[in-house]
């Protein structure tokens, strides 16, 4: 069975400890896809959740002294149940609070993959970025960033952006689905987040074609909602994506994978 | 006049205690039926709100450390007030700590209406049971929990499934109204906690007629909206669900109301 | 070059401290209008957020001792770093924990706009005002109201209503634009704060044509989206307005305002 069928036919449990801003869209869009969401904060709670969870989803979207400590709670707690964990530093590189964190959290928990645009995961690595915010404009090649981003933090990294770029394992690919209207809507890379976390099954080692799938099937997802006739804006595009996420099967993804291996 | 047209013509303040993820989507689900949703969560306000409010929903899908406490409060106030409340024990049966507030909560105070899925409910009121999320799939039959969870826990009780049972002052009805897509979005049963409290007009004893009328109502919506051509899915649902309630009359109500009284 | 095709070009960095209820639509919103939503809610950022932003917006939708005093922390900061503030006193009239809060904040903080709607900014003028909600039924002229605010806290103010009045350095205007389905949807009043912050480019002395052009704009696009022919209801309003912000160019908005300039 492929882990796009495994996904919809076991439901896995996905805690998400994201932002403020897309709680809603990221459960939306993972009971779209088939997961089953629960955005489960409280570290009371979390080894019952982290036992049968699927995976954790961190993301920092909306960081606040309020939660810090809860963070750091959950992420140890998550690494004493073996439940891999998908880290999502939003916006990185806006602030010196949010990079102090991230490195005191990396430091101190051990992350299966780790999602970001090439701005953020290159902070992540170095301390010499501007403040951007969410997006990416940074000249350095992302393949580059990912491939010292693997290394130095032990993670998988997804690198999105026009192309997005995987790197596991020592191995390197390079995707190229997508839609320009996942920019002007918020949150969209905080669900790819919770849709990688989809794919882990409880693997702290994922295969690299593991994390091909769930990148490439929401891009295409995101594709064919843009290809749809009656949208016209973020605002048709977001209830369509859902609707993709929701009716795309595993030939729609073979078909229209667009992928290339990197040498090493 | 029926309660629907009341609503519509009253647009009773309901003030939403509610977990983090569906806070739009239930002010959006209360706005579309004709109530005056406010997302007050402060205890040093809540005397001035639940003065003029219709009913308070208390919902602890997000529950963490931060906000027991205030909960307690806004509980106590709304007791004081002689406002009633909807409670719903989002994920009750999946950790002890859910389990031991809820258990604190109904203890300490007084709630009108309690509404979840059989597990749930016989999680309030037994220890037995196992992991389950947010879904249900126990083996009991709902009526029976029904009955014994409105007995112990002095309330009216709503359980949802692919059939619903009320139980109020020893009567007991069966709903078989409904949509599979409810299960494909979050937030369906949160929103319909509101939907509940927006039939009580500060009624703590209310007739089984009026609970009737605010599930049936909900859950037909739901029918109508997945058999709307255009939805194709959960994303396509979401906005037809909110157009369904907006433009549900009375009349659509009586003609597809599916009840059947169970002698208790 | 006029506002909205600078704010197009330019895509603003919006920092919105703004309640749990809206903020995923605000931030869908001000993407397709073109701005560039950040919810960034830590005062330890605040000075980096607010050295590159374009404004700020506060919104005390869900206010809680909790967050008071990071409210208090952040209109400081955006003061001291020269950041225009849209300050929105959502329901402030509903509690006198609102109503001091307020006052507190406008006494200690510089805002460059002040938004809501009659009854809202009549309470923080004067302290006879009766419990609403967030609605407005006040029989007192809008004109009278939002002169006198603007005055008495030396701020630009808008008020909206079936009409809208803008008064910004002793010049006043009244608008006629808008669609009736805003009052359905959640967080139409918040967004248009947003809205508002998008056209002040650091400006915190914006031109009373600004004000204008952003609550004209927003207007005109509730406006065209109900008027939809599949827009049935608030559910399929919603991402129809969106997609109106996405696509409404300068010639709609001069072809549609409709203003009225109101002698002083």
């Amino acid at each position: 069975m492929n882990n796009l069928e495994r996904l919809r036919s076991e439901n896995p449990l996905i805690v998400c400890y994201t932002n403020d801003v897309v709680k809603n869209f990221t459960a939306n869009g993972l009971l779209s896809l088939g997961a089953s969401p629960a955005m489960s904060e409280a570290p009371e709670e979390a080894e019952e959740f982290y036992q049968v969870a699927s995976a954790l989803v961190i993301n920092i979207g909306t960081l606040t002294h309020e939660n810090e400590e809860d963070i750091m709670s959950i992420g140890k707690i998550a690494n004493d149940q073996g439940t891999p964990i998908v880290f999502d530093p939003v916006a990185v590189g806006a602030s010196t609070y949010r990079k102090q964190f991230c490195k005191r959290f990396l430091e101190q928990i051990d992350v299966t993959v780790i999602k970001g645009n090439a701005s953020e995961i290159l902070t992540l690595i170095d301390s010499q970025t501007t403040m951007k915010g969410t997006d990416s404009d940074n000249s350095l090649d992302p393949i580059d960033i990912a491939k010292k981003a693997s290394e130095s933090l032990n993670a998988a990294v997804v690198i999105t952006g026009k192309e997005d770029v995987i790197v596991q394992d020592q191995q390197i690919v390079k995707l190229s689905n997508g839609s320009p209207l996942l920019a002007n809507i918020t949150g969209a890379g905080c669900l790819l987040g919770g849709v990688v976390a989809s794919f882990l099954f409880r693997n702290t080692q994922p295969s690299i074609e593991a994390l091909i799938e769930a990148v490439s099937i929401y891009n295409i997802a995101a594709e064919l909602a843009e290809n749809e006739k009656h949208v016209r804006g973020p605002g048709s595009f977001l209830p369509e994506l859902l609707d993709q996420l929701y009716n795309l099967d595993y030939a729609t993804f073979e078909k229209y994978v667009n992928k290339e291996e990197v040498q090493s």
